[in-house]
């Protein structure tokens, strides 16, 4: 069922929600199923930011400004696919934090292709480097696309090896800043030849935080990743672990233990990667892996309903009971359900007001607690992704 | 329940039965439980052999043989362990195959120490030597004898790793023949701080078909093998799959798959071998591994029995019987018991006899195929293990 295209004013719409402040992938989907249109959507969200606990005023995105980030993109020659459209990647389409809007420079064609990520060390060897060269190629001559982060080292090996079969690299900042600078000429390339993708807008530079949100649209976009140098802290370790948790079949090349650059591999395999010694042998498993599940995630009976709005006497026992019940630790939202005996649809309703208040953030697995109130601030948080647990928060800073 | 001792008498006649022709491990074993003794079982096998075939006469090792081999093995210090007996390993004499008879050299406690295996390339890198030597050191402070082959590369510097905590080397020819001469300094520091192990009999010269069969012994003597370097067409696989095969647990340390002398192991890895990188990490598994389970695995509905013999006339039919079933395809032994719907006792006595004849051989797995008639020969066959399925024998020429 293809869905009907989105008219422009709906398209800046949904650019703004996305850019409005609380507003996550999550919640960017679970507003657009509650209000219908990104339109109404904008209208509901201050109110129910107050009704979550705000104190003030919740910044909304205007449409001055998701106009000028269309226009800064289309001046480069970039084009924004937006999710449930039939130009956006149907792989990462699934995923169930996937960025609602994508800015892609190059070749938007490669988007849908079946992709495999490559991902590695960016303090890689020659050795590293020439095998993640040689698998690229060989998985380009094989009809796959290889998506990549664009860093030193395996990335970029990644990108060379398929520049001329295609390529995409998914960066943590906006499409058009190149980091590292020393692979500028890459990037170049890749934008002749592939297609650079990017969640946050036009000109903004990636910070530590938003590497582990780029490494879920590697994996998200690919249907198997190969990871071929990697230290036991390195982000591609996320990037494997979020494959997993994305369903995606996860490779590995072995390597010796003296070797400290194999440790992170080897440690996948032995957590139950498929190991893999050469391209044959990882085209003939990709070849014969049944056509992946492309289904959203998500919980239906914990939509929050396209009826009526729940009423307000409900809302606010709802209230009272989830305030008493949620606690800086995560919990699960069914059992949260299950525990305070309220209807599914009810609690996420208040999830979405406290989410929107700045009280409360989603965690991987459906799971969600209290954040503490911020401090009045004037800082801006447009370009803020959905929050990261602290463990990615922690893992982010290594990059 | 510790056996009786066997007198002199009786561990020269076991001598003189596994070096008669066409008696291999299990055969002997039958033999033993038939007749319940190697003495008379050494009166009733010229008669069994006429019985399945056999035209020539049976080559019976004389008593003075038997008693020259001993003096021999005497002469150079050396003692010999049977199996059944107290000094015997243990974990060896759990295997189906069990070498009846072990020449020693060095210090024959050692045997009865848990033991790991350490195998890979000869023509081993010095990263891997220094690995296997790594490993074995630490093994052996952990409270494991090491065992390993004396080849070159990687079971040397297995040895030279434990030399001081216990280290047995497992020969393909006799106790006192050193092969390779290189590691003529090696074979005499073992022969003072550890122990050397030979199914053969002294002064035997190994050629290809036996080490294969050394191979057993060191999986065997094992309750696990790891495997450092190993080609794809290396031995030590051959020593990672008998171990499989005895219920050994197979560790494999990985390598890069531009370093041909990591295939074996990787592929190891992939058919299921632990991946491992430190010694520390394997210690950890083989501490908490359960204590292996040492039956053997034998089927006792299936032993020729201890009580009377089959009469005449029903082994007539079950020879007529087996004669048309027995094809050089090996078939297993419980197929055809069901298939010819006689008594398991009845078709082991056939078996033994044709065994005996020379007219079939057993396989691993409880199997059994028909040999050719051998073309009328004079070659002694005392020195002959078992015979071996084609397919070791194939893998056996690459050593």
């Amino acid at each position: 069922m293809t869905p009907a295209p989105l008219d422009m004013s709906e398209r800046l719409d949904r650019l703004r929600l996305i850019r409005s402040e609380n507003v996550g992938p999550i919640t960017f989907r679970q507003l657009l199923i509650r209000f219908g249109s990104a339109a109404h959507a904008l209208e509901a969200i201050p109110s129910l930011a107050n009704k979550g606990g705000r104190k003030r005023r919740l910044r909304i995105a205007s449409r001055a400004e998701a106009q000028s980030e269309l226009d800064a993109l289309t001046r480069i020659g970039g084009q924004m696919v937006h999710w449930g459209q039939p130009d956006y990647p149907a792989a990462l389409a699934a995923t169930e934090d996937a960025p609602p809007v994508l800015s892609v420079l190059g070749h938007l064609h490669l988007l849908t292709k079946p992709c495999i990520g490559i991902v590695g060390s960016r303090n890689a060897s020659t050795n590293g480097k020439r095998l993640a060269q040689q698998f690229s190629k060989a998985l380009g001559e094989a009809g796959y696309c290889v998506i990549s982060g664009l860093a030193s080292g395996i990335d970029a090996a990644a990108h060379f090896g398929s520049l001329s079969s295609g390529t995409i690299a998914a960066v943590a900042g906006g499409v058009d800043v190149i980091y590292p600078r020393e692979n500028t000429d890459l990037y170049h390339q890749i934008v002749d030849q592939g297609a650079i993708v990017a969640e946050l807008p036009v000109g903004t530079v990636g910070q530590a935080r938003h590497f582990p949100r780029r490494n879920r649209i590697i994996s998200g976009m690919a249907s198997a990743v190969l990871v071929v140098e990697a230290t036991q802290r390195s982000g591609s370790l996320i990037t494997a672990r979020l494959a997993a948790d994305q369903g995606r079949e996860v490779f590995a090349i072995p390597g010796s233990p003296l070797d400290p650059r194999a440790r992170g591999a080897n440690d996948l395999i032995r957590k139950g990667a498929a190991l893999i010694e050469t391209p044959e042998e990882m085209i003939g498993i990709l070849n014969n892996m049944p056509a992946p599940q492309l289904d959203a995630p998500s919980n239906p009976e914990f939509l929050p309903g396209s009826g009526p709005l729940p009423k307000e006497e409900e809302l606010l026992r709802a209230r009272a009971l989830m305030d008493q019940a949620l606690s800086p630790t995560s919990v699960a939202i069914d059992d949260l359900i299950a525990d305070l005996n309220l209807a599914p649809a009810l609690v996420a309703m208040v999830i979405l007001e406290l989410e929107l208040a700045g009280l409360a953030e989603r965690h991987p697995g459906n799971r969600i607690s209290r954040l503490a109130p911020e401090p009045s601030s004037t800082e801006s948080n447009s370009e803020k992704p959905t929050k990261k647990p602290a463990s990615l928060q922690k893992q982010a800073d290594l990059f």
